[in-house]
């Protein structure tokens, strides 16, 4: 039926990213979008992992790190090994720092009163325990993963209210990140810049409106987050941040990969063999991987089609 | 050079909407996104202003009162009388209402440290006289409307510091409303609707990801502030909403068509006119009015272009 190539060194040379001219071409956007909105430099989120750290490395190459402004905006639940990776990267670099502890501000928002544990006999486990178990259990009794059923509506009346209470939870924080970027951008005339890449955008794996979502512009959306690691390796961001599990930090315990339930190293092959219209079945025969495998990541890619945009009337 | 009709009456009978099959077509689109996200109702922020007045009576039409929820958000800067007309209206429909008072959130993101005024001697003039001298200065001085000034950045060495101080007072207020509209919005598993209409967001009247933007549906985003006029008096809305003059409410003393300078009415032909694709002078002649006013209003459709677009590298 299909008259191309569908091999997996068709999938691997189309990853295959040159890292000097593309950090020059990424550069160059950023400074294009900086002059063409009449800025005096850029601002943006600091987490500790690669993605930020990568935007902030491009930004300080672009525009100078003494116009680079990183806001870092831990609250109760981020690990504080990141909180210090993104201080040591950012000093390492020259870049300007802000520390903003948003607990408080979270706090008058009611966040902390939304967490579904509090107040459950959890006995001597950590959280992190518990919120793993609850999300094996989902999805052994669902046959989905939580973060799949989050992308819409949660109709699901067994489930539904926790799933919203744990959506409510995570969300707001990213929400408010971004409220905070745009405050500081405005008053000191900066562009805000966002650090979305193209995996976590194509399956919804991202807070809607939230700051990596909301920016004025997005220099990596294009790149798979392998291809951010490639990336990284060239700007010599520190391999401890390059090597660590990426984490939305949002929820304790949880990281990327429990959370999208693929590794991605094959969500990334996967998005790309979807990008050229190969069908499920050829998609698992040259990946090696379960049709069912295949058919998850398409359903993500499908249901979290309104995360990246806004629905108007016809 | 023309060869088809350029005329006023072209442009009003464009103008025109036919309210019930229009309203019934809007119902028929809110419908259909609660479903297609699975959501059990919707959630939308009622100033007492016309536009989220109209989206309201549409989403109570579409699904019922019952399942229609309004967040009331005033911070101290808002006017009591559109926190009563809001909720009078509300009551009015049997909709759902939550009053927030958004004042002590913003004390703590330090909005209030921001306005510009504190501390000046003012003498015995109130804060809204003092604005409008200051808005009215501005546009002496720089033959500039400051709202014009604010799409962009500012690298304007004198005037700069002060509309950014304005912009980041003005724009976190509708940044929280989008972050409180979502978190009921994920806890009750609810739509998310907002209520821009064609006229600001074409020229950028509306705080970038905030509550005016950020949305899941955007039912009247295709009609010019005119033709949502029309629809409201269909739809029942009260005409102390209707008649009053419209403003965002965010600074006080500052209405629509101050910040904005030029007339809803005209305005609405402009933009039509344009859309058309009609000339600067053709449309000065039919409308009568100066060139310099629709040269005014094409660059403000052309500088908010970033605030409608995220921009990614090619």
């Amino acid at each position: 039926m299909m008259n191309f190539d569908c091999s997996l060194s068709q999938l691997t040379s189309s990853m295959r990213i040159e890292p000097e001219p593309l950090s020059q071409h990424l550069e160059n956007f950023i400074k294009e979008y900086v002059d063409k909105l009449e800025r005096d430099g850029v601002v943006l989120g600091l987490s500790g992992g690669i993605d930020s750290a990568v935007v902030a490395a491009l930004c300080a190459r672009a525009v100078g790190a003494g116009n680079t402004l990183a806001l870092i905006m831990p609250d109760r639940d981020s690990k504080k090994e990141h909180v210090k990776d993104a201080l040591d990267f950012a000093r390492s670099m020259g870049i300007e720092t802000k520390l903003i502890d948003i607990t408080p501000h979270l706090s008058q928002l009611g966040t902390y009163e939304l967490f579904v544990l509090e107040g459950l006999p959890i006995g001597g486990e950590s959280r992190e325990t518990i919120i793993k178990r609850a999300y094996d259990l989902y999805r052994m009794v669902r046959g989905d993963t939580p973060f799949s059923a989050s992308i819409v509506g949660f109709r699901d009346k067994e489930f539904g209210p926790y799933l919203g209470r744990a959506n409510a939870y995570y969300r707001v924080k990213h929400r408010l990140r971004m409220v905070l970027l745009y405050l500081h951008a405005e008053l000191e005339n900066r562009l805000v810049v966002g650090a979305a890449n193209k995996t976590e955008y194509r399956i919804g794996f991202f807070v809607k409106h939230g700051c990596d979502d909301a920016a004025d512009i997005m220099p990596i959306i294009g790149l798979y987050k392998t291809q951010v690691r490639e990336l990284a390796r060239f700007l010599g961001i520190p391999s401890r941040i390059i090597d660590k599990a990426p984490s939305p930090d949002v929820i304790p315990g949880i990281v990327d990969e429990d959370a999208i339930g693929v590794p991605y190293e094959e969500l990334d092959l996967i998005l790309l063999a979807l990008e050229k219209g190969w069908g499920s079945d050829t998609i698992a025969t040259v990946l090696n991987v379960e049709r069912g495998k295949v058919e998850y990541v398409r359903s993500l890619v499908q249901r979290s089609e309104h995360m990246r945009h806004l629905y108007t009337p016809r």
